[in-house]
């Protein structure tokens, strides 16, 4: 099922769900109330562009194009533009923020406005393929160009928006016969709610890991707003997978424990009528509900909480959330039928991965199998043992019959649904919920890895759970040269901030058919600095 | 001569003029902060849209297209937008200002931004013809239509700029599959420094002169801002020769002295290095020689300062410019030989019409010697008659050389140039300078008017000589019968507000090659108020 037919089942669902369930409005307001008090300041720090460029087809670069340094910015001081004209700017680091510039008039007279397109680029695709020729999935309105007339000049002129960018692409749609336009003091101004750059690793890491914990960094720096966002140059809202991981990295990084805390909240406090937590939440322009389920997310909030607890210690959000994640477990427990099984009621989005032919039996069997055991502990943690008294023979009897039901032992590995599909995400959350042990982790990994046909990961979001069960499992080393060729396949791609999605094999792949809309900067692939700095690796 | 021809022949004028004989510097200082002290607050008036509208071509329609109606505004309330809808509002009147509404989306969840085009028009032409088309001569970033992205929904939108609009067309570019966009609520702002409207005329005059009356008050209102603007959709800049007319015609109406007053420091303030007046000034973003130079102008402005005193008795305004139009008047003077004739000297702009086939010597030698008797009695008027001490002898050679050279007695018209051109502009034009006599005149312009080949006039502003020519000569009702023509004729194609160009013979002309960027409210056009409330028309 397609994430589209997904939102319009779940939306039948949500009429269908139990009311009255859920929190009282009362605690639902206190939820966003408290969440908005923790509302942060964005720190900004300006910079300037430090080359003019040009992108060059490359068919040798992932990315299909390269950046021609042609001059140095204090170069455009000299040069005027009229109608048709162009440049592209590269400001030599990934920043979500904003941008300014002045521009006058060179001529007889400056004797009418002038019109220009801005187009802001991640990656040199972005600013080396017209928008206009977009035709993806998603909606035209988030490719980040603007069409802007200037009518007096000279003038300073501030871009209307928020935009995620590296590179800016300047067009001269039109000045007038008598004048040209002339640029000059383009300054972006970098936000974010990251704190303090935590120090650099020692030189004694290779550089290629130094290098991609350097990029994790910037990723979540970048995705740090007032709320951890998906993918600052499009989606912009808060998503539980994606933020779970961001936290994760958070905690061993930049140490902005309240945003967390925020985010917690404001899952919260806009739940749908039922209680069940949305998968994805908006700040914008008020704490909005974003109307969409994805059963895993809803179970991974509770881990999500679980984890903050550890972090910070604060029993207090212990028990003030224990009530929420309890209403999770029930919900989702409903698809768990009398002989521990996950059944898919097939009105529900699935995640997992981006990836059209996995199948989700059993990875969802051990998310739901995992994030049990994280409530179990919770509710130790916040006291309300008695709440979770049934949990542990639940676990018990989900433990065995995926053990029972999934388990190839001839093989050595887990299988999936009715055709015993093979994939990398039903060994990560067989062993992430415990149903592997260590041993027949390890096996099973290495099993799938040494199949051609297994089915892979293509986000950086499963990955960082196969690299977290190979850890489990005491596959430092093989999760060292994960990291290192998969992350560290974006960074000798040239990443500045690692991608929402990434499959060796397939430079076109986008879950919107069209890469001008994929987002190069995305909170899920940001936990590199996490796996290096809190576990180890 | 072509204007872009002029104004490069003008850059190379300004060089070789002579220098030190303008005002001072200090003196052109004081004259700017004697205008900015006189700067109008704008009264602002919000207006409701009045109909949801569609064009449809019509071939009996001056301007091609017609309105039909289609519904209320408030059938918006009910309907969604999404990716190639579009929808057309009408305000119901011309105005100038700005333009605000609401945007909520409605569906599942708005998850992503609203991209949107809005094109505001004068004209039904405007909206129905895409401005993507535009091939027209002018700076296609005059034609106002902007591209906006919009992140959060609800908001209420405020369009960035000023446009000059009777139409809205919305397009919507994008929403996302699950929202549809809605709008409601839309507002505009009209501003003006018109101050309140004089009352209607009598129920006594024919109704269509006092509907010419109301779309000339109209014409001016939305013209009247911070300066006289040329006209509001596009060529926001102050000209000499469209303020006299406005201001003539502010005087009868809405009265607002200061804004003349204003103006009239402006061009003082800001000239050329040798004292010429600029033909146009800027008052965005800051007061600015317009750099641009025509002759007829430059003269006129001595009778836009007398205009002035006489409407006020204001005698310190006179004496505090005459040195400005004194030096006007050396300036062209240069240009009047020995013979007191006029003589191109083939690098400057004469206006007098937008008519390329126009001759431009005899409408040349008229204006030149009208102006010099304006400044005559300027001269007398601020205590400085010694200084023009030379002017009544040249306002005897020229007038002599004129009626010699010009007269053709056995057809009883004027004649210009080594073809012997016969035109509207040489007739009104040697009225107003008193070389015909109130006889001649009239049969002159009889006479004219009888040859179908003579030059006729295409703008509103010679027409307006025209009529004064007319009533100078006792023919109050040839001047009412080509006010109900011309004027209304504009009034019967459906002018909300005059035009800067109307040819009855040729609904295509536009001087810039695209009726899209032609301005349908221009300050030159507003003057049938002037005549129908202060010359007994």
């Amino acid at each position: 099922m397609k994430r589209r037919e997904f939102l319009q089942a779940s939306a039948g669902l949500a009429l269908a769900a139990q009311a009255g369930r859920g929190q009282s409005g009362a605690a639902t307001q206190r939820f966003v109330a408290v969440a908005e008090s923790l509302k942060p300041q964005l720190r900004e720090t300006v910079h300037k562009p430090i080359s003019l460029v040009r992108p060059e087809p490359d068919s040798t670069a992932f990315l299909k194009w390269r950046m021609e340094k042609l001059g140095d910015p204090s170069d455009l001081a000299a040069r005027t533009f009229r109608h048709g004209d162009s440049f592209l700017l590269d400001f030599g680091r990934h920043m979500t923020g904003h941008l300014a510039f002045s521009l006058s008039g060179v001529g007889e007279a400056v004797d009418s406005p002038v019109r220009l397109r801005l187009t802001f680029g991640e990656v040199p695709n972005d600013v080396a393929v017209p928008m206009d020729t977009y035709t993806g999935t998603l909606s035209r309105a988030w490719l980040p160009d603007e069409v802007i007339n200037v009518d007096y000049l000279p003038q300073r002129v501030h871009m209307p928006r928020r935009y995620a960018f590296r590179y800016v692409k300047v067009d001269v749609i039109d000045t007038a016969p008598p004048y040209a336009a002339r640029f000059a003091d383009f300054e972006a101004t970098a936000c974010t709610s990251a704190g303090d750059r935590p120090p650099a690793l020692p030189n004694s890491v290779p550089t290629l890991l130094r290098r991609i914990d350097e990029v994790s960094l910037d990723t979540l720096r970048d995705c740090m707003q007032t709320v951890f966002e998906d993918g600052p140059r499009r989606d912009r809202r808060l998503w539980i997978g994606d933020m779970r991981l961001q936290a994760l990295t958070n905690y061993a990084t930049y140490r902005n424990f309240n945003l967390v805390k925020r985010c917690l909240y404001l899952f919260a406090g806009l739940p749908r009528e039922d209680g069940l937590v949305s998968a994805c939440v908006y700040d914008q322009p008020k704490p909005l509900c974003g109307g969409q389920y994805i059963m895993d997310y809803a179970a991974l909030y509770g881990a999500a909480v679980l984890d903050y607890v550890h972090a910070t210690k604060d029993l207090t959000v212990a028990r003030d959330l224990w009530p929420v994640v309890r209403r999770q477990m029930e919900i989702v427990g409903q698809y768990v039928n009398a002989d521990g099984l996950f059944v898919d009621p097939g009105n529900w989005w699935l995640f997992i991965d981006w990836n059209d032919e996995l199948d989700h039996i059993t990875p969802m069997q051990g998310v739901l199998l995992y994030c049990l055991r994280q409530a179990l502990e919770l509710a130790k943690l916040a006291g309300a043992e008695r709440d979770a008294a049934a949990y542990p023979e639940r676990i018990r009897r989900m433990a065995a019959a995926a053990r029972a039901n999934f388990y190839d032992a001839s093989r050595g590995l887990f299988v999936s649904g009715p055709k015993k599909q093979v994939s990398w995400a039903s060994q990560a959350w067989m062993i992430h919920s415990g149903v592997a042990t260590t041993e027949e982790g390890s096996a099973a990994l290495r099993a799938v890895a040494a199949l051609p046909d297994a089915v892979r990961p293509v986000t950086p979001y499963l990955y960082h759970y196969i690299v977290d069960a190979m850890l489990l499992c005491g596959m430092k080393q093989e999760a060292r040269d994960l990291l290192q060729s998969y992350w560290g396949g974006m960074v000798q791609s040239g990443a500045d901030t690692f991608w929402e999605i990434y499959k060796p094999s397939d430079p076109d792949l986008s879950p919107y058919k069209s890469l001008l809309v994929n987002s190069y900067c995305h909170a899920w692939s940001c936990t590199p600095a996490y796996f290096l700095r809190a576990r180890g690796l």
